[in-house]
């Protein structure tokens, strides 16, 4: 039993949401009322709205984490012939190679290092090396290492060669800034408990009206079925099953302070200056970030752990709880690292006391980091 | 905006919550912490002691809305090679054969009266008719009428025959008694905003272990993998992708409210004094309920609709929700009628003011009923 505050979240969703955005889930909604259904409408309208897709674009909400939208853009989108070229540098890129190979779809990687932003040229060449390739399944932001890749550029590309673009954009949505007027991107994922600051429960998918369209009855799931999600939808104004009623009136309320606070310029520089003062303080106290300042998002910052040899991540972890800051474990495959995030309802002041807390309990358990 | 005390949801899922139930989301947890993952064993271990499962049974939470579960258990349990014999005798039997569609699996539909039980002689016929049956994916409470189906008796048969039965206990978990150690069903699904009078957003699968354990790699989808998802928690106590941390603290709670109440039987109890109230009412002022009470279960009522040539459901419906209740429309194919449910957290005491509600609103609307 905790007493007095819950302890700050620095991880990478579930975050640390406002305390109206929590009390937005103490009514209970009808699933089939107007008053539920008109809200869902607005919330995808301001979804698509984030990243200006007014024109071309629906927004597909599904009940689930964000990797089950992940799976329903690639299984509704990619026809069985399709062939989805995944840059991977990171778990979240993994990710959608094991959902590809579940699906039966063919795939080429493009191995890269945990550190290493795709660039477009390699993906040319890939392009020019496999003419098989329809799709391209790109991770945004990859929050295994918290690494940016180049989206602007990857867009352009396929857009100048024909291929289909799918962009997994968990850890990005709402934080960083993605205009799909520019073109080249058919679809885009995300979640309600990422940067929008929402609860997790849900995913939704912002796709090209088209390309939608042109998916009916190619998913080989029925609870994944985007287009049928979507169509429904149009005809009922109702989700097909179940909506997670109380994580959609949190989305809603996420939304509303997301769009008082001034959207997403707002909302990125409010984190970029978050990370700073992570990786600042960090820095002051020994801890090396493990990415360059260049392809470092301001969303979550892997630091290398200390060289001492008493260093045992769980330890430090419940010690640093213990003093009100949740930290998150290292998902890199060859160096020993944690994660730190700066994403939620939390200013620069949080991660300054966090970064505080952390010495403090450097020096309690006696841990020297260089 | 509402004003005052929100409507009662007379509705099947998702439905009115207890206040503490709905402030129990009022905390954020992190996904990594052990205080949450402790959380997410007991969530699974009640679920199992619910239904008498402890010696041979497993819980495995999914993220999502109960179709989804339905979905997964059917992917991951049924093998490509099996046929599944599914009783129809409503909207959600017959869903279960769209997922069997999508999934490529074979079935044999036993179509049935939408007032109708299927009975365990039925069921053997079909057996005996066809060979190639392997499985049988049985509706315990069929919600779009409200109709129990005998399920000792059907997991009797499949015991005697060597079928294996997947029970879609959405609507009856909780509220009626299932008891697993009569032997017959392998897998029983259900959801957290149901009879357990939590909030939506999370499906859960108690499953026989060694029927889990022989479907590793089986599921075509990574998301619905319900091996992969309880091999992954054994392991590392963890969800494999984002929980919905909030809608499963609710259901912590709900959990708690339960067991405190007196488990299945008094929940049972309640429920069968709400619906008795509910049609006596609702008889008195006329109302005809479209199941004979025998196979009327104490979830959702379906009544005809009014003779009244002015009846209009939406009409109806509103001007019941202005006086403080949400109804639910009918969901049958032949008969005009609409539905009220007499699950959630509300007592005989509700259900008469409701009908009472209801009373005003005929009036009011000038409707007569006969």
């Amino acid at each position: 039993m905790i007493t007095g505050n819950d302890p700050i979240l620095l991880t990478p969703g579930p975050l640390t949401t406002s305390p109206a955005t929590r009390q937005a889930m103490l009514r209970d909604w009808g699933s089939w009322d107007a008053a539920f259904n008109r809200m869902t409408q607005t919330v995808c309208a301001d979804l698509v709205e984030i990243v200006h897709g007014e024109n071309d674009y629906v927004c597909v909400p599904l009940q689930g984490s964000g990797t089950f939208a992940v799976e329903a853009a690639i299984g509704t989108l990619v026809p069985r012939q399709g062939c989805v070229l995944v840059p991977n540098n990171g778990a979240y890129c993994a990710r959608l190679i094991r959902i590809l190979q579940r699906l039966g779809i063919a795939y080429v990687e493009l191995p890269l290092r945990e550190d290493e932003p795709v660039s477009a040229a390699a993906i040319e060449d890939a392009f020019n090396r496999d003419s098989r390739i329809t799709h391209v399944a790109q991770v945004h932001l990859e929050t295994s290492a918290g690494l940016l890749n180049p989206l602007d550029d990857i867009a352009a590309l396929c857009q100048r060669h024909g291929k289909s673009l799918i962009v997994d954009a968990m850890s990005s949505f709402g934080a960083l800034p993605i205009d799909l007027r520019k073109g080249g991107i058919d679809a885009l994922v995300s979640a309600s408990g990422k940067c929008l600051e929402g609860v997790p429960g849900m995913g939704f998918v912002i796709v090209r009206r088209s390309v939608l369209d042109a998916a009916a009855g190619r998913s080989p799931s029925l609870a994944l079925d985007l287009q049928d999600q979507y169509a429904y939808m149009q005809k009922t104004t109702q989700w097909r099953f179940t909506p997670p009623t109380h994580v959609l009136a949190a989305l809603r309320c996420a939304l509303d302070q997301f769009i008082a606070q001034g959207g997403q310029p707002a909302r990125g520089a409010r984190y970029m200056r978050n990370c700073a003062a992570l990786i600042e303080g960090m820095t002051a106290l020994g801890f090396e970030p493990f990415l360059k300042p260049a392809v470092q998002a301001p969303v979550i910052v892997t630091f290398h752990a200390p060289r001492d040899p008493a260093w045992n991540f769980a330890d430090f972890y419940t010690a640093v709880r213990e003093a009100g800051y949740v930290l998150y474990p290292g998902k890199l495959t060859q160096v020993e690292t944690f994660r730190v995030g700066c994403i939620g309802a939390i200013d620069a002041n949080e991660l300054h006391n966090a970064v505080a807390a952390i010495g403090r309990t450097l020096a309690c358990l006696g841990l020297s980091v260089k």
